[in-house]
C-alpha cells in the first residue's frame, strides 16, 4: 500500500555491495486505522489523461491504495504541500492559526484534503468544503476550529456576500471590540491579516516526465510481482477476458476499498489480483434515449458528477433515480473513498453493505457482462433474486458497464441508509424503493423494496410488493406493507442478538418515510385528493445535511495583562505549523534503528481459559522472524498491581480476557511479524466461569474491589419507613478511546546494564519508566521514557501503554535489539481497555407531603447507588 | 579489513526483497590506530592444519588484517571470550577488578592479548605476558595495575616460588594488616578470593565445520572481487609464477602489515593483491648441515620459535647468527604483528625500515628466487649492494625461501635498532654487523656493517669494512671505522633537518656497541690477550629488557569508615567489566542510524592561504556521495572566541594552519566519504606571512594575547644594578593527546525545529551544547549533548570536540539525516592541537654575597620569565 511505502518503504543505495539501505521515510502521512476510515493517511494523487489533457487531482487513503495501481501518477504527501524547511502553505498556515490542531496527528490529513479541494475549486463552497472532509476524523481539536480555517478559502456565494464579509468584519474587529467590552470575553481567535494569500499559480505542477511518458508511452499489460502476489493490469478488454478466464478466482481491483479491507482484516489472500481500471470499455460514459450507461470502473466521484449533471439538465420526471443514487453517494465514504472506488466494485464485492444496490435493482439497472464465452445483460434485481447472492454472474464473467434508467413519469423513487455515523461509514441497513401509479391514481402498479444490511446481501421484499400491486397509496396500505416486509425480511437472530431489533425498527422506518414522502409527493400532483402529510411529520422529509457549525469560542484576557502573557490568550499550539506540515514526529516516525525488529503480539481469543500449550514452530519458520517472546522471557515482574485488577505483560498459564497478550513475534517487518503472530498456534481448555457481560459478572459476583457504593441516610431504615421506594438501572455502553495515534512503543537497549531509551506515546512516561524498570528488573534510572508527544489519548495511553512498553522492552532485552510495537487499529481496539460498560442501580425512599398534588412526593435524602 | 567487518559489516536479511540489512556491531573491537600500532583491535584468529592435526591460536591486529586472508580460520572476539550476559571471563573479571581500566578503550584488546596467551599458556611465564602486551597500548590506566592482573595468571618459577607465593601472601593479607597499622595506608587493592579460577577446559573450541572444512575440502585457488580490488589466493608455486608473471606489479600479501599500511595511509592503490600464505614451498622450514631454510611466508613468531628452538639446540658458535637475528625480532612489532608479518614481507616490502635485512645480509643470507623463468639463489647482501634498492630481483620473481646459515668459529655478529619506543614501532636507525678474526688473533678478516632507516634502503658500509681488512679490533680501528662510516652513510638532509643528527650518532654508536661486544667477546676467548671493557662501560652490553613493575598503590581510608562509605577505597571501575567484556559502548559503537551519513573533513594543506577555489565536482562525481558542506551552510556562527584565537569551524576564504577543515564529505560510508575528499580540488594563494616555528612566530610579532609573563619585584631597576644576570631559555617540544578513542560525534537531527541529539566523546558537553547551537542558530535547548563515557581526553576534547561537533551537526542539519564523523587517527593528529611546543625566556638578576665561595650569589627576588 501506498501509506507503508512512504512512511517505511527502504531504499537501495545502489552503488553499495551490500545493500545498505534506508527508508523514504514521507511520516508525515499518518496510519490511523488503515481502513480508509479516519482520513489520517489523506494523499493527493494527480493523474494525466493525454486524449483530453487533462490533470485531474484527487485526494484517497494511501492506506487502501496500492502501489502498483499509481502507475503514471503523481502523489503529492502533505510534504509537499509545504513545510518549515521551504514555504508554509497556506492551507497550513491557516489550520495551525486557526487553531485547527490538538493532538495534530489527523492535521496533515486535513491538510491534504482541504488542498486537493483547492487545486480543483481554488475558492470552493462552505458545502464543498464540508463534502472534502467528510473522510477526516479529528478527536480531540473539534471540527469548528478546523472549518474555521477552512471558510477562510470559500467563496462568499453573491447571496451572503454581505451579510458574511459583515460577519467577517465585526467578527475580526468592531463585533470583537464590542462583545469584549460588553462582557469581557473576546472572540477573536486568529488575525486573517497575517495570512499569506492563496496563489494557485505557486502550486507544483504535474510531472512533465510523467506528462510525456503518457503521451509518448504506448499502454501495455503490466505485472507487479510481490513476495506473494501478481498484480496484473492490462489495457483491453479482451486481455482482461483472457486473463479472467485464466484466474477466474481472482477478484478485479479497481480502488481497493472492498479487496482492500478484506484482505487486511480478514485474512482473504489473493494470489493475482486483476486491476481493470485503465481499460476503455469499463470507463466508458454513455447518455443514451432512456438512461446512462457507466463503465463499471468508473470512480463514484465521477458517477456522483455525472449524475449531479444529468439532473440539472434533464426534467426532473426523469432524474428520479438519479436523484436517488446521488443521494446515498453523498454519504457513501468520504472524498477519499469516493474518489478511488469504482462502480462496479460497489457493486459486485461489496454484497449486503453495498450501498448502491438496493435503489439501483429497485430501479432496474442492467448490468453489461462479459466473458469468453459473449456479452449479455442482466437486470440487477435478478442478481438478488434468490436471496443469497450474486451466483447469477458466473467466475469468469466481468461487470463492462452499468445502465441506470430514467425514471418514468408517475415513478416515485427513494433510497435511504443508516450507519453509526452519517458519513464515510458502512450502513447499518440501507434501501431502495420504487412505486409507480396508474395513471392519475394512487393505485400501485408497480412497487420494488430492495433492502441491503439486513442478511448477508442484497434482499428483495419481492412477495410484499406483489400483494401491494393494486393498492391505494393509504394507511391500511402502510400497516399491511410493514407487517409483510417484517414477515418477508426475516432478520438471522445472532447469538449476541447484535442489532437485529435495531435493523427491524430500520427496515420498517425506512418504508414508512417512503410512505410519507411518496404521500407528500401526491399531493403536489393533485392536492385537492392528496392532502399529503400533516404538518407535524413533515420535518421527517427534510433532508438532514450537515453544516457549518456557527458556535463561537470565548476567551478572557485581563486589559491590564502584559502582551507579552499568553495566559488566557488565544495562542497558537506550539506544533501547530508542524502538526500541518507534517514535520511534528510522533513514535511510528522516528527513524528505524540499526537493526530494528518489529514486534505482533499473539493474542487470546478466549475469555477464560488454560493455556495448554503454544506451538510456535510453524511461526518461528516464518520469513524474517528472529524470534518470540513469551512470559518466560520477562527478567522480573510480569504481573502488576495498580488499580482494580492485575495488569499483566504476558498471559503465564491462563488467559483472563479474549485479547490479552499470550506472546509476541519479532521479526524483521511488521509484515513478517504479523503474519508468523497468525501462525502461533495456542492450545486453550476453557475455564468456568466465562463472565462476558456485567450481568455475568454480578451472577459470579466478580467484582472490582472495592465495589462501588453511594449511600446517603439510614439506608435500610428509610428503606423500611417510606411511602414509596424508586427503583432502577442506567445502563452505559463501552465506550473505545479511539485516540487518532494507536498504541506506539520504541525500545532501543542502550547495550549495557540494561539501559534501554523507550519513546512511548504515553499520558504518563513516569509509570512507563517503571513499569518497565519493574519488568527488566533493574533500577528506574536506567530506564529513560521520552515522550514528545501524544496523538492523542483520553485517558487510553495510562497502564495499557505501560504494559505494551514493557512487552517491547522485554522483547528488546532478550534481543539486544531495537524493537518497535505499533499496534494495528484492530489489535489497539482488542488490547486496550476503553471506558468500560456500566450498569448503575439506584433506589431512592421518597415520604408523600400532605397536601400537595403535582409532585405529591419529596424524595427522601436516603438512597443507595450501586455501580 | 577485519575491524571494519566486524565494526560496521552490514549484513543482509536475505528473505527480505529490498535488502534490509543491519550491521554485526561487534564493537568490543576498537579502532586506535588503524595501524597496527596500538592493539586496541587484537582479536585471537585460529587456524587447523589438517597434516599436523594442530590448531594454533595467535593474535593479531584486526586493523590490517584483510578478510580474505581468513578463509578457513576462526575468529574469536572479545564479546566470544565472555560478557555479563553469559560469563564474564577470568581474564576479564581480573583485569577489571584489578583496576585494569580506566577510560577503557585498550581493554577489550588487552584482554585478548592475554586471552590468547593463555590459550597457548596456561600459565605463562611474566616474560611472556610482558612479550603478549608488547603490542598494547595504554594511554591512561597506566600499565602497573594490567601487569597485577596479568600475575594473577603467571607461573610462579620455581626458583622464585616461594619468594612470589610469599610475597602474594603477604600483599594479600598480613602485609597488608602491617602497612596499614604502620602507616595508616593500605596496599591490598583488590582480593585474589573472589577470582573464577582459570579453566582452560571451558574455553570455546575450533569450530568443527571449519575443521571438517579444512579436512575435507581440497585446496584450491580463491579470488575475492571487491568494488575495486581483486584479492587471489593460489595453492601452489606453479600458479602463483603464473599470477606474479601476469600481473608483475600485483604485491605479495601475507599479513598485510607492510602493503596495508601503504595502501591506507600513502594512497598507493593495487587493483590486484596475491596471497601466498597457502603455498607449501613458502612455508618450508629445513634444517640443513649449514645453516637454516626458511619459507618466505613464516611468520615471524614462528621464525622467532624456530630460532629460539634452534639456539637451545645448537652450540653457541653456530648460532651467533641466529641470536643476532632473535634480538631484532623481540622488538620487531608487537606478538600481534609478528603473529601474520612473514620473513619474506619484511625482506622484500620493508624497504628501509626492514629490522632484518640489515643483520640478514650482514650475516651472508641468500634469497631462494623463483619465476617462470627458472630458479636462482642470491645472496641478501648483493640486493643492496648498489645502495639504491632490490631492484636486482625482477618484478616476475618472487621470494620462496630464506637461507639463514650457521655462524662460523671466529664470528662474531650483532644487531641494533633504535625506534621511538623499544616495541612495536618502527625503527629510527638500525644495522646488523659482522667481524670474523683471523684465527687466534684480533686481525679483522672479513668485515660487513649494513644500516637500516639511513637511506631509502638497507644500505651497505662497503668501503669501510674493506678498508678495515686486516686491522686490529682497538680503539684506533674504532676511531677510523666512525670516521669512514660517517662519511660512507651519507645521510641526506631534508629540508626540516629531520633526526639527521640523531641519525648519525646511532650509526655511530651502533659501531661502537658492536666494537664494545667483540671486544669483550675477545677477551673471554683470551682473558690475557684482551682485556676487554672497563668495568665503568660495561653496563653497555647489558640487554635492555622491560620488566614487569614492582611498584605499589597505597590508599587511606579512615578505620572508623563505614564499610559502605567508597571513599579513599579501591572500588572497581564502574564500568569496569564492561570495559573488559567489550560492551561499554562508546560514540563509534552507538548502532547507526536510518540513512545516517558519513563525514570525511577535507584540511588545509597549507599553513597560511587565501582560498582561491574549491573544486567539489569530481567529489560529488563519487560513489555514494550525498552532499558537500561549506562554511556557506553554517546556518549562523562559524567563528568562535572562547581563548586566545578564533576556532573556526569551516575555513570561509583563507586557510590559517595545515589541517584546518574547509569542508566536508558526507557520503553513505566511510570508505566513500574518505575517497571523495580526496578528490575535492582546493586552490591556494599562499598569504605571508608563513610561520611555521616558534621562532618565526617572535619574528613577525605574532603572539596569543595576552602575552604570558611572569614578573617578581622591580624588574627595570634589579637588572641595572645587579651584580649578575642569568639568562636563558627553555625549549619543550610539543606533545600529542593521544587519547585511544580518536574524536567522535554523532548528530541525529530529532526531525522538528533543529533539534538534534548530539553525541560526543567530549569532556565538556556544555560547550558543545553551547557551539552546536550558536553553529545551527537556535536556543541551547534544542540540542542535546550526550556523553555516556570518554575513551581517554587528556583535555584534548573540549573546543576541538566542539568545532568537529559543529561540522556534524551543520551537516546533519543541511542534509536532515544523521551524521556520523568519526576521525581517523592521521586526521585526528593532524587537525587537534595537541600540547604546543613551547619556549621560555628567562632573566633573573644575582647578587654577590661577601665572604662565600661555593655559591657567590643570592638569586635576587626580582626574575622575568616570558613563554
Amino acid at each position: 500500500m501506498l501509506l507503508s511505502y512512504l512512511r517505511k518503504r527502504r531504499i537501495l543505495f545502489l552503488f553499495v555491495p551490500l545493500g545498505h539501505s534506508f527508508e523514504i521515510r514521507l511520516t508525515g502521512t499518518k496510519y490511523g486505522c488503515g481502513g480508509g476510515g479516519c482520513g489520517a493517511c489523506t494523499v493527493m494523487i494527480s493523474t494525466y489523461e493525454p486524449a483530453s489533457k487533462k490533470i485531474r487531482h484527487y485526494s484517497a487513503n494511501a492506506c487502501l491504495l496500492p502501489i502498483c495501481s499509481l502507475y503514471g501518477a503523481a502523489v503529492t504527501t502533505v510534504e509537499g504541500v509545504g513545510s518549515t524547511k521551504t514555504r508554509v502553505h497556506p492551507v497550513q498556515e491557516r489550520l495551525a492559526k486557526c487553531h485547527g490542531s490538538q493532538c495534530g496527528f489527523c492535521t496533515p490529513g486535513m491538510v491534504m484534503s482541504i488542498y486537493t479541494l483547492l487545486r480543483n475549486y481554488p475558492e470552493p463552497t462552505s458545502e464543498q468544503m464540508m463534502a472534502a472532509l467528510a473522510g477526516n476524523l479529528c478527536r480531540c481539536t473539534g471540527y469548528r476550529p478546523i472549518l474555521d480555517a477552512c471558510k477562510t478559502f470559500c467563496k462568499v456565494s453573491s447571496d451572503d456576500k454581505n451579510t458574511r464579509l459583515f460577519e467577517l468584519k465585526i467578527r475580526e474587529n468592531s463585533w470583537s471590540l464590542l462583545v469584549f467590552f460588553l462582557f469581557k470575553v473576546s472572540t477573536r481567535l486568529f488575525s486573517t491579516d497575517e495570512f499569506q494569500p492563496l496563489d494557485p499559480t505557486q502550486e507544483l505542477i504535474f510531472p512533465p516526465e510523467l506528462m510525456r511518458m503518457a503521451e509518448n508511452q504506448p499502454k501495455r499489460t503490466l505485472f507487479f510481482h510481490g513476495e506473494r502476489m501478481t498484480w496484473i493490469s492490462p489495457v483491453s478488454l479482451d486481455e482482461l477476458l483472457d486473463l479472467k478466464a485464466a484466474h477466474p478466482k481472482a477478484p478485479l481491483v479497481v480502488g481497493n476499498t472492498s479487496v482492500g479491507p478484506e484482505m487486511k482484516f480478514r485474512g482473504v489472500f489473493h494470489p493475482i489480483v486483476i486491476a481493470p481500471a485503465r481499460i476503455p470499455d469499463l470507463n466508458v460514459v454513455k447518455r443514451m434515449d432512456d438512461g446512462l450507461t457507466l463503465g463499471a470502473a468508473c470512480s463514484l466521484s465521477l458517477v456522483k458528477d455525472i449524475l449531479t449533471n444529468a439532473i440539472s439538465e434533464y426534467p426532473e420526471e426523469k432524474t428520479k433515480v438519479f436523484c436517488a443514487v446521488l443521494q446515498q453517494l453523498r454519504t457513501l465514504g468520504g472524498e477519499q473513498i469516493r474518489n478511488v472506488a469504482s462502480l462496479g466494485g460497489n457493486i459486485i464485492s461489496r454484497k449486503s453493505t453495498s450501498d448502491l444496490n438496493p435503489i439501483l435493482a429497485a430501479s432496474n439497472c442492467m448490468l453489461n457482462l462479459a466473458s469468453r464465452g459473449g456479452k449479455r445483460q442482466i437486470p440487477l434485481s435478478d442478481v438478488f433474486a434468490d436471496g443469497v447472492g450474486n451466483n447469477i454472474i458466473t467466475p469468469e464473467e466481468i461487470l463492462v458497464s452499468v445502465y441506470i434508467p430514467h425514471s418514468r413519469k408517475g415513478d416515485y423513487v427513494s433510497a435511504f441508509r443508516q450507519a453509526p455515523r452519517r458519513e464515510n461509514a458502512l450502513p447499518i441497513t440501507n434501501a431502495g424503493m420504487r412505486v409507480l401509479f396508474e395513471e392519475g391514481t394512487d393505485l400501485i402498479k408497480d412497487l420494488s423494496i430492495f433492502y441491503g444490511g439486513a442478511v448477508s446481501t442484497t434482499i428483495c421484499a419481492k412477495q410484499t410488493c406483489g400483494t401491494l400491486i393494486g393498492r391505494h397509496w393509504n394507511e391500511q396500505m402502510l400497516d399491511e406493507a410493514c407487517r409483510l416486509i417484517l414477515k418477508e425480511i426475516a432478520l438471522p437472530g445472532s447469538p449476541s442478538g447484535e442489532k437485529v431489533d435495531y435493523k427491524k425498527i430500520l427496515v420498517v422506518s425506512f418504508f414508512y418515510r417512503f410512505f410519507l414522502e411518496v404521500l407528500q409527493s401526491l399531493r403536489t400532483m393533485d392536492p385537492c385528493r392528496y392532502p399529503g402529510i400533516p404538518m407535524e411529520y413533515r420535518s421527517v422529509l427534510q433532508d438532514f445535511k450537515t453544516k457549518i457549525p456557527q458556535s463561537i469560542q470565548i476567551y478572557q484576557a485581563k486589559p491590564s495583562q502584559s502582551p507579552q502573557d499568553p495566559v488566557g490568550r488565544p495562542i497558537m499550539h506550539q506544533s501547530g505549523i508542524k502538526h500541518a506540515t507534517g514535520e511534528a514526529v510522533y513514535i511510528d516516525d522516528l527513524p528505524s534503528v540499526d537493526g530494528e525488529l518489529f514486534l505482533a503480539v499473539v493474542t487470546s481469543s478466549r475469555a477464560h481459559a488454560k493455556i495448554v500449550s503454544i506451538d510456535t514452530s510453524e511461526a518461528l519458520k516464518g520469513p524474517g522472524v528472529f524470534d518470540i517472546i513469551t512470559a518466560h522471557d520477562v527478567p522480573a515482574t510480569n504481573e502488576f498491581y495498580y488499580s482494580d485488577g492485575p495488569e499483566i505483560i504476558f498471559a503465564r498459564n491462563k488467559v483472563i480476557c479474549v485479547g490479552q497478550i499470550v506472546c509476541a513475534v519479532v521479526a524483521d517487518s511488521d509484515i513478517h511479524a504479523k503474519q508468523a503472530a497468525a501462525k502461533v498456534k495456542i492450545e486453550y481448555e476453557v475455564l468456568e466461569p466465562v463472565i462476558l457481560t456485567i450481568e455475568e459478572a454480578i451472577k459470579h459476583n466478580s467484582f472490582f474491589e472495592p465495589k462501588r457504593k453511594l449511600e446517603h441516610g439510614n439506608v435500610d431504615q428509610a428503606f423500611e419507613t417510606v411511602d414509596n421506594i424508586i427503583e432502577g438501572e442506567i445502563h452505559i455502553g463501552g465506550q473505545e478511546h479511539f485516540y487518532m495515534e494507536t498504541q506506539s512503543v520504541l525500545a532501543v537497549p542502550i547495550g549495557e546494564d540494561k539501559e534501554m531509551d523507550v519513546y512511548v506515546s504515553t499520558q504518563h512516561p513516569a509509570i512507563i519508566q517503571e513499569m518497565v524498570a519493574a519488568s527488566l528488573g533493574v533500577p528506574a534510572n536506567r530506564i529513560m521514557c521520552h515522550v514528545k508527544r501524544v496523538g492523542g489519548a483520553f485517558g487510553g495511553k495510562l497502564l495499557k501503554a505501560g504494559l505494551l512498553a514493557s512487552v517491547a522492552a522485554v522483547a528488546a532485552n532478550k534481543t539486544s535489539r531495537a524493537v518497535r510495537l505499533i499496534l494495528s487499529r484492530g489489535d489497539d481496539m482488542l488490547i486496550t481497555g476503553g471506558r468500560h460498560p456500566f450498569i448503575g442501580k439506584y433506589k431512592v425512599s421518597a415520604t408523600r407531603i400532605q397536601g400537595k398534588s403535582t409532585c405529591p412526593y419529596s424524595v427522601n435524602k436516603s438512597f443507595s447507588v450501586t455501580g
